[in-house]
């Protein structure tokens, strides 16, 4: 009995501490590409600890290696092989320190019967020093292979973009090494540096990480809708649909709505979808 | 009496113990931008943990942390804003492990008088855990201002490589964030980030890292002289030129004569020499 709804939802990740500097931080934004061209302040807010800011997408980084543990978790049997990200969200309720140490906490928050595959929710919490939640994460994974068994669909996908032209589109072009300086920010699946476990998994080559879409497209955002004010962004969601080869371009489409942004990202070499129902809810 | 050579000749370095991972060896790597084409075998194995090797230049990187504390060498008083990388000596006599921990131990090995400069050369040693030597490093760094304290003003400089064309040019293109992700391995000089401190010191703009050059031209030599065969350099000596700017193209040309290869670097953009007197011992 793979997925035993009873024993896993609600069931605990176990938690850790992580701690993090500027390096860590600097790392994480050149892994999305910034830095370029070098004498850019916009690039050097993420690139130079004298001027440094932080992307709230940095959120995902401290909670990977807890989800590590995830096949510890009691009535949770599946196949990682089979395992796919399929939507990300987070939550961020303080502005993000260029260092800190934090507290994960984290949890199954909800089990979905796909009947091709069960989706899981992964719910992680950070606290810093001072007891305060700075961000929440909600990774939502596809067990392929481990459906029917008998629970709720769940939700439909929202978040659809007004039906008009996009308000703004931001290209981003990749470097042919991005993956590579990406994974050193924790996420060393093979699937994104060697060409034959790349090949195995069914690609022409190693893969961008998903989660480093998602900072780029952030960061799209952030830089040129929100003036570069990382602070604005409370909430970030995405679902995760097609592939980036390192070298390819993301193409942004934002439509602005009051405190909301509806994002789509596409693959413009190969015009394929990459990142759809896509919202950031913004603060004031 | 700014340099007092009964003081400061032969004064030890404060020594230390530094510790690598697989991890400090590809970001290094990536430094010099190795990893594109992603998918190139000889790119990969300088940037994926599943086949890495080292390059022999990674032993200038131990010792960083334990050069900043020249300034306390008794008899060497000096101005650091007024200080220059002027040649750099590496021995390797171990192959380089791919994740250690070394001892380093180091000390005033010569100085010299050039009359508008003190030249003054550190030398160090790390060992690895057995107690074996891996490399030595010789840093020979111009203080200019120092001179005319009546010391020898030292050998002339020598390693001319031969009146001939060079057996082999290769071209590496530097990436525009290549001395922001170099960097994260240590030097964190802000010439090589800020704007404002580069013009501050001369420069148009932020400068690569004269040991990233070195690095990049080691690697040249190592993969299209060398059949990627990081351990045969036993030996790899340069004086620093000139400047390159993070984007511009660094061309190496190499000579090889029996186990010697002499080699030139030149900033193709601004036709100008970046490296000279320079020469690569080989090991069988």
């Amino acid at each position: 009995m793979p997925i035993d709804l009873s024993q896993a939802l609600g069931a605990e990740i176990p938690g850790d501490e992580v701690t993090w500097s500027e390096d860590d931080v600097i790392l994480y934004h050149l892994g999305l590409g910034c830095g370029s061209p070098p004498t850019d302040p916009r690039e050097l807010a993420y690139t130079y600890e004298g001027r440094l800011k932080v992307l709230p997408t940095w959120g995902v980084i401290p909670v990977h290696r807890m989800l590590g543990r995830v096949p510890e978790i009691p009535g949770l049997d599946f196949n990682p092989v089979l395992l796919l990200h399929g939507e990300q969200e987070l939550e961020i309720l303080k502005p993000i320190p260029t260092s800190a140490t934090v507290t994960n906490r984290g949890r199954v928050a909800d089990i979905f019967d796909k009947q091709k595959a069960a989706l899981v929710v992964f719910e992680t919490e950070s606290k810093d020093a001072s007891g305060e939640t700075l961000f929440i994460n909600r990774f939502s994974m596809f067990m392929r292979g481990e459906g029917g068994f008998g629970g709720s669909g769940g939700p439909k996908a929202g978040n659809h973009p007004p039906d008009r032209e996009p308000d703004l589109v931001v290209e981003t072009q990749t470097l042919p090494q991005q993956a590579l300086i990406y994974r050193l920010s924790g996420d060393k699946n093979p699937l994104h540096a060697d060409p034959d476990f790349a090949k195995a998994a069914g690609f022409e080559r190693p893969i961008l990480h998903g989660l480093c879409t998602y900072g780029i497209v952030c960061r799209a955002v952030v830089d040129h809708l929100l003036d570069g004010d990382t602070t604005r962004v409370a909430r970030y969601k995405v679902r995760f649909r097609g592939v980036v080869l390192p070298g390819e371009t993301i193409v942004t489409s934002m439509w602005n709505e009051g405190d909301r942004v509806f994002l789509r990202a596409t693959n413009k070499e190969q015009e394929t979808t990459v990142l759809s129902n896509a919202v950031m809810v913004l603060r004031e």
